[in-house]
């Protein structure tokens, strides 16, 4: 193999898998993202073994998520999603807590040992967006009252979920530093507010000084990478993922740019989205269920995650009706990277074993392929224009 | 640092220094490109060290180019390339024969090995036509009858190039292979002439197919995007770089697709090209200059590689009065990432010592660095509105 030859190569086989699958799951009329992800675990180690996860694919999908929410934040108007705040902090604390009981007893009633059984569930706690994001932006969706308190939750549920995560790896190195802990809390919490409450006047006022005074061209959108990639930098910082950093930037610019800035956008999203959902499947490897107790584990957790997380959201929005209350539940099912990180995390430190570690990432991809059907199910017969005739009206 | 912060860390002070660079540039009236080059050079390991060259920024910077040629070509029309086709050869094989005579002559004259001299010879004859592209677009010229040359020069002495580089290797190693080489040069031509006159026509068809029967969303941008890396990927098999074949994919699709796939290519193209152009100055360290000697032979190789391009290539565009013989002389200067990949193979064969490598490098970094400004000037007064006037009437 010519060795110039391995980007477009790499390019040509994720991206030309991910969108082929997508077109045979649209023509049996199921989301294509599941398509995209089935493509990964694919051409992945688990199966075909084309392609191996590198560094390369990994950059590549964490700018495919980046942008995922980005493009996703750029939908929301900051004041919209303030008006469901209290809904969606009482679906992301129940939806926190149930899943995050369910997994403890789950592991303890299977034996696991005490800190295993912390972190996996920790792995469950805190939902992953993209998946839904991009379900319901492809279906024109965004607009829906329900598709806003998922939003705003599973943002809310990230912070909490981080938290979660710092208590038990803290637990685990034998010893919880409270200031720490506060601090962290601290951050993130205040992060988050302040980017959601202020961040669309700060950026209103520095893009039109930035137009004025510029002379390099595209002004709007270099400036709003530069926004993207610093805000996702500070989310890191803040002990918050970088994805909420990227969907809190695209917020915040939602109202001052214009469409020139959100066709750049879509280009870059269009082409590096299907490297997350690929990366998504690159990551499981079906040969670690050879052994009938792991598998049993697997089926069991996923059946604790999808339930502890549908039932939990689901009471936290009982005052919208049982439909709105399946929308969220089931919006919030998927665990997707964020399950992964906290297994990756329970690996190194060594707390995790390699069987355990199948388990989380299983839940994680599982719950993420199954969210898709799921949630056309749920929305179903819903489409832009019924949106809009039954709830924007008045 | 947080792990997790690697990749909006790496984006932000990549992106963030390329584009401040860029402004201040443009603000002392030069072309913001030569600030995005020296914003690489100063993050990179030679001077601020805030940076490496890795993997991903390889990667990215990869893609760049390919968008940067594969957007150029979206704006080329096939039957007015072909209509300079004749110039464009005679142009090319100058532009060859010249730089490789010099570069040969002055390392002769340099008492290097005989080896060294033919790689030192053939690192100076493929032009980079990345930069010059990316002037020229920026300034709405590519529609100049010295533009379409320079483009059609440039695909063809990169072609000429290889083949070139092919001979010198396998004299380098002891033996050339008459019908390897026969071989790599028919593919190559091949390659080229049946894209450049028959790809129009293929993909119009095969768009259309689609277009009507695909379900999945966004289908001309992702058929394109499939064509843009599998024209990459086999202009590597055929023997050249896959930036050749990134333009062609572009050239075949200009005509076919809409201004949708324009826009969402613009989107790539303004994220990643900057990654191209901070990683060419990302190479270039200038501690290797310490030794006098050195930095002598750098100086008359860079001369010898400006003079020998610009009298080679003006004299190919004798006809078409002095002017454009100065413009199109210009527009071939920069060796850039060609030049540097003749350069790593001879120091990986074991022919080119650190020194000469570093010379090699020199050139291709400086000839691209000076390219911008000096096209500024050869093409000075003109602008969309006055090439319309100059040329395109009747």
């Amino acid at each position: 193999m010519h060795p110039a030859a391995n980007i477009p190569l790499t390019l040509l086989v994720v991206f030309g898998s991910a969108k082929l699958l997508a077109e045979v799951f649209e023509r049996l009329g199921q989301p294509g993202i599941v398509g995209e992800i089935i493509a990964g675990a694919l051409i992945g180690p688990g199966a075909l073994g084309w392609i191996a996860p590198n560094d390369v694919l990994g950059a590549l999908s964490d700018l495919g998520v980046m942008f995922l929410l980005f493009r996703v934040g750029l939908e929301v108007k900051t004041s919209e999603l303030l008006r469901v705040g209290s809904t969606a902090t009482l679906v992301a604390t129940c939806g926190v807590l149930l899943p995050f009981l369910g997994g403890w007893g789950l592991m303890a009633l299977w034996h696991a040992r005490h800190t295993e059984s912390l972190f996996v569930a920790a792995a469950m706690v805190a939902t992953s967006v993209g998946i839904t994001a991009q379900v319901l932006a492809s279906h024109g969706l965004l607009d829906h009252r329900a598709s806003r308190v998922i939003l705003a939750a599973a943002v809310i549920d990230d912070v909490l979920g981080l938290i979660v995560l710092a208590i038990v790896s803290g637990i685990a190195r034998g010893k919880v530093n409270v200031p720490d802990l506060m601090l962290t809390a601290t951050l993130a919490v205040g992060f988050t507010v302040v980017v959601a409450v202020w961040g669309t006047k700060a950026v209103g006022g520095l893009m039109q000084r930035a137009e004025a005074n510029l002379r390099a061209g595209e002004v709007q959108f270099n400036i709003a990478m530069l926004m993207l990639f610093t805000l996702a930098l500070l989310a890191t910082f803040a002990g918050v993922a970088a994805i909420i950093g990227a969907f809190l930037a695209g917020m915040a610019l939602a109202e001052p740019v214009g469409q020139r800035v959100r066709d750049l956008t879509n280009g870059v999203a269009e082409l590096m989205v299907p490297f997350f959902l690929a990366g998504v499947g690159l990551h499981f490897d079906v040969r670690t269920f050879a052994n009938r107790n792991t598998l049993w584990l697997a089926t069991l957790v996923l059946v604790a995650a999808v339930i502890s997380k549908l039932v939990g959201c689901g009471l936290g929005a009982a005052l919208y009706g049982w439909r709105d209350m399946l929308r969220i539940g089931v919006g919030m099912i998927p665990r997707g990277e964020v399950g992964m990180v906290v297994a990756q995390l329970g690996e190194r430190m060594g707390i995790i074993p390699p069987a355990i570690y199948s388990v989380v990432v299983f839940m994680a991809v599982a719950t993420t392929v199954l969210a898709p059907p799921l949630l056309a199910l749920a929305y179903r017969g819903l489409s832009r224009g019924r949106v809009v005739q039954e709830y924007q009206i008045g």
